[in-house]
């Protein structure tokens, strides 16, 4: 669709633009809570996005993470953006973040597209089209059982430990690396097994959110049930381990 | 010095030609136990630096992770080299991972170069030379006090979940990339506030331990005693949180 080229060249371009304003001075400050933090690149990409698409397509609705524009449209499709996920990351300089952005109709994304641009990573997905890393269609290469898994999980205060201490055994390795939308993706390329969500927002993950369904993975709640991309807590599993995986998190005392 | 000239070259040429090796095919197998793996690239990449080391500078030592080469050598100079740290995420394709090579003498880390390809960071530091980050001298932009600190640590079966009991609440973020030289270096370039090694072997340290100390981090066991590179267990901190830090984990029960 050409809305969806549209995105892509304007994610590319603003992927690119940021790397060059990082290199500038970009100011800090928090926002909920002290841990909380937003730069002014956040506002900077997520105004360029906002401005290219609702010119663009005005009858495209818009949900950003930032600028109060975090409400649900009332139009039937809108574009679902996180202009940086992983901002802690971006404000220490570390190359693992990304801008994430889906098109979503009916509350189901239909479109998503996440660019990593310090690692030079676009992942896309299109619904009943597949995932593509930088152009070429993936086929997960997920691990068959638990004990050989890599699995990814969100930062939740005080709670993390109790996440890990029910699956540091279980598991291959875990792994936090402080991006959600990013790792969300990484289980629809294959190199994660699973994503647990432990507050996940709608722009956290509404673009993950395609590319593990089109990849073949399973999302469900932590109890097996139909979700969506406002649910906080979701597991984002290939199909193998799915059931084995869930069993566990529902042991955890949270 | 020309020693170190050469080193570079060869470590960015062999980290070039492992992102093509990587495309093509290579077999994955266990070493120690189930989840201690191996790649056929960790022993290509340290073939090929052994080769090329040894054949010009004969009278330095080597120590790899692989092959059989990970004793002290009894030389008075030797190279420390982990061809790939983080096999694990190598293996599954993501691009955390690096090339760490170290220059040795008395059992002191003299120079260290780190290499991520995929990232594209280069960091390097010589002893009185300060830490360079793709040739960039870097001044590490490191939070004050604990509670703005991003803190990493490796990966120990079992007790990581103590760790993060003990840390989550008392620090900004933390973080498990799966690369322990890497997160070192991290440490020396700022990325990072501290790393916590624990059971880091002399091969997984020895470069990120040298930039540390360019950088101006302090370098202890968790006891705050002075350490070196064949101690399993150090912290890597910026020097405002050290004291901060040991002082939470010494209350872990490992």
């Amino acid at each position: 669709m050409i809305e969806f080229e549209f995105l892509n060249e304007k994610i590319i371009e603003v992927g690119k633009k940021l790397l060059k304003w990082r290199e500038e001075e970009f100011t800090i400050s928090s926002k909920s809570s002290k841990h909380d933090l937003v730069t002014s690149l956040d506002l900077r990409v997520q105004e360029f996005l906002y401005n290219s698409l609702t010119q663009k397509f005005p009858e495209i609705g818009f949900l950003g993470e930032e600028s109060g524009m975090n409400k649900k449209p009332e139009t039937k499709g809108y574009w679902v953006i996180d202009p940086i996920d992983g901002t802690v990351n971006f404000s220490k300089m570390l190359p693992m973040f990304c801008i994430s952005a889906a098109y979503v109709e009916n509350d189901e994304p239909k479109y998503g597209i996440i660019y990593a641009p310090v690692m030079n990573q676009v992942i896309v997905a299109e619904e009943n089209k597949g995932v593509f890393l930088n152009g070429e269609k993936i086929t997960p290469n997920w691990a068959k059982v638990l004990d050989d898994a890599m699995i990814s999980m969100g930062n939740i205060r005080g709670k993390t430990h109790k996440y890990f201490e029910a699956l540091e055994t279980k598991v291959m390795r875990l792994r936090l690396l402080g991006t959600a939308a990013l790792q969300i993706a990484y289980v629809g390329t294959g190199h994660f097994d699973a994503f647990i969500s432990v507050k996940g927002n709608s722009w956290d993950v509404a673009a993950g959110y395609i590319i593990v369904k089109e990849a073949g993975g399973i999302i469900t709640d932590y109890y097996g049930n139909p979700t969506n991309i406002f649910n906080k807590k979701n597991l984002y599993s290939n199909p193998y381990i799915h059931e084995d995986l869930m069993k566990i998190i529902n042991t955890i005392q949270i």
